[in-house]
């Protein structure tokens, strides 16, 4: 068992529905020393790999990305889920449905940002039906740009994103894979991984 | 001048409607070094302050929050601007107006994770007319928790919110305080600082 499946048993709360509250630790409180330690996990996971830039969506991925720039050096940039006034008219758009807030956003990067000789490390907190991280390959596409890996930190294995990105032949790393959670007796069981 | 008065002079963009574009290493594309440069600066400025949380907003404040909390070693709670169906009922709540969006935004906070022992040192990127620090300062109060100061990146020093912070006493330290933009010639001014 690695160090984040550790703190989701210790610290996560299993809810109704197949929710799991992590809070206190990942996206609404954080730990900067697990959001570092996440960061060189990935850093180690995707050594080797040439990385321009990291890509999120804010909010909640921000900070793991930050973690995981650092190691490599390089810039993150976060795509935005509405439209901004201050964000110039040359945008890449991507439509993206959220299962947590059960409605459509626009994902929106600036193209200034994301050019054909970038390759892009895609990062989030959560994937579970995985429509954010489609709209961020998708963005990454347009852009002529490669994607070189997706790191995530909890993915929801009894739901079907992390295979469709597999299935697509993306690199994608997750930290900890939930396999079943169980909000009557809180457990959660994880994947076992190598 | 120091190090992000420097940096805006060299890559902002300044825009009709006095916007101030810094998407290519603040807020879009976030440059990793300058915000732990941000970091250490607010670490230095607010030494001896007891600090035991940062609180920032989402979502362009994170980033920046993160360096920050690493230096004092402490966790960010960052305030979200909409109700997530993953958000216990038992929460701070705040009203804010948005400058940049111009449209109203409940602020909220899990009560979980702000207590009356915490010292709040507040974080975020624009200070304008100050709608979103006064959203952050009235949720910390709300806890019976104490401001411990508040740090800022680029303030509009020609936009009120700055005075009205510092009349109503609170420590507020801006990184960057603009006091005039013109997009004609494209020349920023900042008021001095000790």
């Amino acid at each position: 068992m690695n160090f984040l499946e550790e703190r989701i048993l210790r610290d996560g709360i299993v809810k109704e529905g197949n929710v799991l509250k992590v809070d206190s630790f990942l996206n609404h409180q954080m730990d900067i020393a697990l959001m570092d330690q996440m960061g060189e996990e990935f850093c180690h996971r995707f050594a080797g790999k040439k990385v321009t830039k990291v890509l999120t969506i804010e909010a909640s991925g921000i900070a793991i990305a930050c973690s995981v720039a650092r190691c490599f050096g390089v810039p993150v940039v976060f795509a935005k889920k509405s439209k901004s006034i201050n964000i110039d008219g040359d945008m890449y758009v991507a439509e993206v449905e959220s299962f947590t807030h059960k409605n459509k956003n626009q994902v929106i990067v600036s193209k200034k940002f994301l050019s054909a000789d970038d390759q892009v490390l895609i990062i989030d907190d959560f994937l579970a039906n995985g429509c954010a991280l489609q709209g961020l390959i998708s963005i990454v596409e347009s852009a002529g740009a490669t994607v070189a890996g997706l790191g995530i930190a909890i993915e929801k294995g009894f739901q079907i994103g992390g295979q469709v990105i597999r299935n697509l032949g993306y690199h994608l790393e997750s930290l900890a894979i939930v396999e079943a959670m169980n909000a009557a007796d809180g457990t959660v069981t994880f994947r076992p991984q190598a």
